[in-house]
């Protein structure tokens, strides 16, 4: 069976108190958007609608920029989630499988739960997502006849032995994209505010004489964010299971609290990470790795035995080769280190490439921007890089080259030369103490006349 | 009605064990006892007395540093509470309205509570502070009928039934400041412990007939510092209701926890806050903006749109002006730093002016310090300052100049000038790996001399 | 009485999903198995061995490292706890002593509780260690009369009262050693894992009618490590308790759980430690010294007065004496650092020694390798090195000298003289105009032809 998501992403998030569309914050590096995208994926959906509203430009962007093959409903008005749905109707008129309705700013639904839910419509036309609420509260409740659904009740509306039940709405369905649309067709707004609402589809399902279930998830799935706070503790439940899941997977965390991974960091078994570290997107070390404390990784590829930090910052697209070290203090952008390439302390190394055994002194200093273009810089292997050294690119060392400290390289170095480019050393004999008489006096001067 | 502060702030905090006055210890980058000065400055007071006792100089110059028009009374010899009130008799012989006792100690007090005993005080002569106690344990018991105090009761003289009392004494008392005085004047000190009790008054007011009431606040509010540990409960206190109040405000906190506030923190709308963020005292940053991971700000301005580290530090004077960009391993102090000017790698920037669209290459230094005094630096616009740049203060680049990278500027530069001072390339060819032969045979000859 | 431990570290760990055998899985920068070895210090252990079996060779590194009295065992086959000990027989057999059993994956039994079993053996001739367990779940129980230990039942094997027990066994045991050897000798495999187990040892000499007792100990004692979450659950159980004790030692904490220590962290009182501050193995800090946030020490000494950070790193061999001043972006690694001198700023200082009041400027790093060795610097007393400084070591700079920003100083510099070496700068009026237009026309070329 083919299948559509439809993600209903057009909501403002008037709680988020912000002007960026609400399923645009993020978690663990990536919009809220792109997780219920990166959960639906699990069903190798056909189509991909988003429906979307406040700041509708920037969501379609985001979720494009995730999956280009996303088409974007426009929902001018909330009235509701049926009203939501139904705007993708039109983009899937020509659809004949399956639509799951899924929501933008509920990150946590996993793969599993909605292979689950597709499971169960071979025996049901309609599946909900449900789940065991620990405070069942305000959600609607589900009402079951052994597997079969029969009604959502919404709790406003719920008798008193109805409000006891405990088995929750998601707001996760699953239907035939016909079927879906044909019954929001019959959704009325005649409630309270004056909405559409989605689980309405399940009475108007029941009444034509089909058939309902409910799947249920864990509680923690149906996480949705409606504040800032609320994306905090989003932040902290993916966090706690990434961890978890790291340690589970034979990586040590010194202290797993101190430790942020993204939500696609990669790390192999025996790597240790140390306190405070931090991995945006893009991230893959490779097992026997060592990430120092208060290192910053984004971006790039560490491999076997590479040791990073303390105070190490790799940026996109630093690829570091085994048993490479990059030091304190060090950036590292958009370069390639090779095998057993040091970079220990002070330096900035951006669009370039390092060959491998080659020593980079203290204070280095790629210099890849003239103010208008990006250059390249290149050196060879075994390369002794002195303190100091400015790499004015474009411009390239050769194999077992040297530059003197405190040089300024704008020109190439060829393999095995020596390259230096300073002041000769002067020493004035006594001038020192001369100067600081000078410098005491004028400040007395200058003291006595600020008086 | 004006109104005076008692502040009490003489005790040793032997738990404390230290030799800082426990009043001085901080939280949030303020002293306890500012904190007790700020909550009641919400009753815009007349006149503010601080009882200091151990380290009172120290006390009073940070007293005075927070308001100078604070009088400080001493208690050389520390008999109880009552005692120390007393000191600030003399201080106040000629004031007529009422007087508020709170403790330097007591760092949360709200603002809204002292206003509502204020109010309170319209109706009663003796104003007490409570909470319901969570765990009563060893608290004075007030003794209430209706909103009458009868009676504070100390644990130890209390009844079983007394004991059962769950509303307790903070010790926070207001009251016509001439009846104070008097009333402790007639407090003994025929007691266990040979002190002299504030909560005496309330009897003795009692037995005079004129009427006491207390006000309840939260307990959070009379959390006491008496150890390192609890200082560190009150500054987790501190936090965690800043990043609450943040993230309502509608600031994003990543990780909150790993967010640190000082106590005059402001951040505005829509600014992101990443990871492992610590504000000392006097920052505000604009709505927009993004203060990136590791970052340590302390008296500094970010406007909107400005983007912060990582591993930036704003030291005092920093002025970010829009949609700048101050980046890893930078430092900035006392400087302004225009609008859209980039400040990107391992620099350190010192009382200095920077341009607007300005770029400073990585690894520049304003050389502000000549062993003696500190002196300013002057960029112009659109000024190209190559990296590793040794800028000697004073001096000033003009608008759209630029500088080679590696020189060091001694000399003003004209606007549109290239200035360069950098020694010329030579390159040796072969020379470096005859040098690496000559040092590998060197070690081997020492090595083998070491054995 | 003279005493052997016997330390069993033969297990793979399987559930660690290691290469690393597990007792070298490390807890505050020592491996479990040193943690092991230091509470058994209190002992004064005669003998001490290691039975090895996993990474037999690193496990005997490690504890030769820490103690290189120790001898170790092989344990080629996993058979079980009474095997284990029994390997230690050989290397024992002219040792009349007591042994005590410890394990090298539980870090955390406490001198105190060793020494009390040390006591209890003066009336019993076993003395097995246990606690009282929250959860007893599959613990063995230990059946007691009075203080006679009657038996330790499995789990399995216990009856329904049995069970009810929660007085558990931690494995820990004392006995006479020839005597556990004997006993050891008689224990049989007849069990459904087909092991020996140490448990059995208490029947057989109960049998013989031979004394029993059991010291209870806190369960948090008996923490054993089996996972990687397990290891990160001992490292938060280090810290908890170093956190506590250092603020109750009079150290201040501004979030105590930001701060990590090492296993022998020392810190003096008065102290201020600020966020984010991790130290590695053997840092001493004394009173009244200041570690800023971000800081990162391992190896070094911290005097009075000092302040170190934010973002300094102290490498092994820092010695930093009173009223130092480390500031950020500084890594100082094996070098003396005397009263009162200061590296401020974006430094590297290795193999050095700086004398009292001497000044470095930002940015100065010693050049302490040449590509195949260390080398020396030396700096005297009150010498202001200019910003920018490279020291090409080994090199000598006098008392009261001076060094020009941005010089490469190869040649030593006498006292009170001033070194500079730099090119002398050149002015090109309008040059940076043309240049910019020059380069943004090459720039509008490029895109075009890329287009």
């Amino acid at each position: 069976m083919s299948t559509a998501l439809i993600l209903l992403a057009a909501g403002q998030g008037t709680r988020m108190n912000s002007d960026l569309p609400k399923v645009l914050h993020e978690v663990a590096g990536a919009p809220l958007l792109v997780h219920a995208m990166k959960a639906g994926a699990a069903l190798e959906p056909e189509r991909i609608v988003v429906v979307a509203g406040h700041g509708a430009e920037a969501v379609e962007a985001a979720a494009r920029a995730h999956d280009d093959t996303v088409s974007v409903a426009l929902q001018s008005e909330q009235n509701g989630t049926a009203h939501a749905v139904a705007q993708a109707a039109p983009l899937l008129a020509d659809f004949d499988g399956d639509a799951f309705v899924l929501y933008g700013d509920t990150p946590f639904i996993s793969p599993e739960t909605l292979e689950r839910m597709a499971a169960a419509r071979a025996h049901h036309d309609l599946v909900v997502l449900g789940f065991e609420a620990a405070e069942p509260g305000r959600y609607g409740r589900l009402k079951m006849s052994g597997e079969t659904l029969d009604a959502i009740v919404e709790f406003k509306d719920a008798t008193e032995s109805e409000r006891a039940i405990t088995f929750c709405n998601s707001g996760v369905i699953a239907a035939p994209a016909r079927l879906l649309f044909d019954l929001i067709g019959e959704v009325g707004n005649d409630n309270a505010s004056g909405e559409y609402y989605l689980t309405d589809v399940v009475a108007l399902a029941r009444a034509r004489g089909l058939s309902a279930t409910a799947i249920a998830c864990d509680e923690s799935e149906t996480l949705g964010v409606n504040s800032r706070a609320e994306l905090a503790a989003a932040e902290a439940a993916f966090q706690a299971r990434a961890r978890a899941a790291a340690l589970e997977d034979g990586v040590t965390l010194i202290a797993p609290e101190t430790v942020h991974f993204a939500h696609d960091t990669v790390i192999g078994r025996d790597t240790l990470i140390e306190q405070n570290v931090i991995f945006g997107p893009g991230v893959t070390v490779e097992s026997g790795a060592r990430i120092r404390a208060f290192s910053h990784l984004e971006g790039c590829h560490v491999s076997r035995g590479a040791i990073v930090g303390p105070y190490a910052r790799l940026r996109p697209g630093a690829e570091l080769a085994e048993d490479t070290r990059i030091g304190n203090f060090v950036e590292i952008k958009n370069a390639v280190i090779d095998e057993g390439a040091k970079v220990n302390h002070l330096s900035y190394i951006g669009d370039a490439h390092l060959g491998s055994g080659t020593n980079i002194g203290a204070g280095t200093i790629t210099c890849n921007y003239d103010g208008v273009m990006k250059h390249h810089t290149e050196i060879g292997q075994n390369v002794f890089v002195g303190s100091n050294t400015m790499l004015i690119a474009p411009v390239t060392i050769g194999d077992d080259a040297m530059t003197g400290s405190g040089s300024v390289i704008t020109r190439d170095v060829p393999a095995g030369a020596l390259a230096i480019a300073r002041g000769k050393q002067v020493v004035k004999p006594g001038f020192a103490r001369k100067l600081f008489e000078i410098l005491k006096a004028t400040k007395a001067k200058r003291d006595k006349g600020s008086t």
